[in-house]
């Protein structure tokens, strides 16, 4: 082409989900043995059909064609706020939730207000593909918080603590984690908070999946603490919790001064997340509790099912740590890489995951299954083709 | 609060149109004597019914509430590709269309895949405010193209040429323009589409308001060129032209190039487009030709309307340039700066504009209106406040 691109998106890796489709693209698989898909992070269901029939009505009403505010509908920034406030047992008020489309643009928009090029920001190993990906392209430094396999892949606030430096702009946590499944748990966040503070830097908490925790325990205390907003940078999606994947709406919860910061960025962007996209997240917070719980009681028995598919005597392979949506496997080839040993498990075995690799460096020992994509009945058969790939 | 944000976001100013409605906010405006609001482009008129009928369809099919390829639906990129290709007289394949979350966030995406901290990129001025916030966040240098009343606010290639540096990495243009409503002749954009080629640049065309130009003309030849997806990166949104603003959904047309770099920028800041949104968009395209057209045909009237009412000969406004959605009116209070006189339109004539300074530099003397919001009828009234104004 007659002009030169950036050189640090040039760089950066192609998205990986579609690289791992492209590995079954023209393969058939009988259908008494379906490919098994755990590759990518979306809910096998459909959202109930009281939410699209709500939806169906809004549409038909102009005013939801419309841009919303920068920061989004009040009453849905009301509803979350009281959302977090009855789940965290803490007062956070509307005013401190934005609206994103997607928690994806959360955390973009989240680095563009924090740091620029040349400021450094902690991400845990191994890391959510975009997060990294998306540091690269702003010309943000990436340290790597170190894997804990000896702590059930929780981090060490004690390992972050020594990775920062004058230009550090803030630490990035994924709890329930993408993709080790790790929960951390409140005392640790507490520690990471404290370092956080006396960095002077940001704790971004990507907590997508917190509604697959059980309902009846708070993620954390953090909300509690005093001026949680001048540290905390909280990230969240709608659209798992409501299947709300392609309608593209998730939010953040932070204090004032981003606030101001993360308006401008968000104009820029996107103007406002969309409007029926955000009706339908309301819908969800004002009459899908009991929906939202039955899911995740459903997804807490596919992370069970799974747990104990793995209890074979006959199997190589060793689940590390599995919850919400994920779990992380270690493969029993030795040093063949990740990427090799998941494209021959899709290419043989019809089982569709991601490579450890593909989540940072030194990861190759292992691999990603979001096994919330699949019925609880269909756990065993997972572990039936990692048993067949190992002769 | 205990981080420090980042200073280049910091620095940029707040959106204007909230800015600009808050000047308003409590005011009474009696019945007959409404507020007259021209200060943001959306369209005053719903989208149509059978739109929407089909919408309210589609959200009941669990399929629309799943992500769609990141750069978007298959027939939409193909719909899109076909209606480029009829509008402009050439073939564009439907590879060479990205589907985007909207314009703004096309302009954005695209600034990210051509430029990083540093570089420069060359912006006509007056400029769309949200361009200039994106490019100085990302610690993009702004050169600006200077505005050339004398040219009826078409700039000049020859004035872009003096500024081209090692460090340029694009030409952005705006036609019809925002803010000034200056259509570019086609010869004009061939002139550009060479400098920028001879300067190793891309040549950006923001064409959000194309189809608010007379259907029968191609606004411009650039696609039958040779290798046109090397230099040209055209912006696309169907937030006008089918009443979606509040959907976000626009598109993106360019070469293989620089689009591996867009898939790999809009995975982080978006995943994909809407998939509602982009279903929206298709039904338009496929749908709501002689709609569009139609509208066209009203949006020239109200251009034409606003154009007689001014010819008054106790006016001292000017105006300055008119077209699609936008006219630039050069205000008759001398040195008084613009956004006073905006404010005093608005609080005390009930007319809602925005003033020429926060489009850039020099601009002090200039209002810019979005009159398309308004209904033919009410073109007199906007100028007989203005008269008002005066005295």
């Amino acid at each position: 082409m007659s002009f030169v691109p950036n050189r640090l998106v040039e760089r950066v890796q192609l998205p990986p989900i579609p690289q791992a489709w492209a590995w079954v693209d023209g393969l058939d698989f009988p259908a008494d043995r379906p490919l098994l898909d755990v590759c990518q992070a979306v809910p096998g269901y459909p959202p109930p059909s009281d939410l699209t029939d709500h939806l169906a009505r809004r549409v038909r009403d102009g005013s939801t064609a419309v841009y919303t505010d920068i920061a989004g509908l009040p009453e849905l920034r009301q509803a979350l706020a009281r959302d977090i406030a009855a789940r965290y047992r803490a007062d956070v008020p509307a005013d401190d939730i934005m609206i994103m489309a997607g928690c994806n643009q959360a955390f973009w928009n989240t680095m563009v207000a924090l740091a620029g090029n040349g400021d450094q920001v902690i991400l845990p190993s191994p890391w959510y593909f975009n997060h990294e990906m998306s540091l690269r392209m702003l010309g943000i430094e990436v340290a790597p918080l170190p894997f804990r396999a000896d702590r059930a892949g929780v981090p060490d606030p004690e390992d972050a603590r020594k990775l920062i430096g004058p230009r550090t702009r803030a630490i990035v946590l994924v709890s329930p984690n993408n993709p080790t499944g790790a929960v951390y748990p409140p005392d640790v966040l507490d520690a990471f908070f404290d370092l956080a503070r006396e960095a002077n830097c940001a704790l971004v908490i990507d907590e997508t999946y917190r509604d697959f925790l059980p309902a009846d325990t708070a993620p954390h205390d953090l909300f509690a603490r005093k001026d949680w907003g001048d540290t905390l940078v909280h990230l969240y999606s709608f659209s798992k919790v409501f299947c709300l994947t392609g309608y593209r709406v998730g939010a953040i919860a932070t204090g004032e001064a981003l606030r101001t910061s993360l308006i401008k960025v968000t104009d820029c962007v996107q103007i406002c997340a969309p409007h029926i996209g955000q009706e339908a997240a309301l819908y969800g917070l004002r009459h899908l509790d009991a929906w939202r719980t039955d899911n995740q009681e459903m997804m807490a028995g596919r992370a069970e099912a799974l747990t104990r598919a793995f209890q074979r005597n006959d199997l190589t392979y060793d689940l590390v740590s599995a919850g919400a949506y994920f779990a992380f496997v270690r493969h029993s080839f030795g040093d063949e890489p990740s990427e090799s040993v998941a494209r021959r498990l899709a290419t043989e075995h019809g089982l569709l995951c991601l490579p450890g690799s593909w989540f940072g460096p030194d990861q190759d020992a292992y691999l990603r299954f979001a096994f919330a994509n699949l019925d609880q009945s269909v756990m065993p058969s997972i572990v039936e083709r990692l048993v067949e790939s190992q002769s």
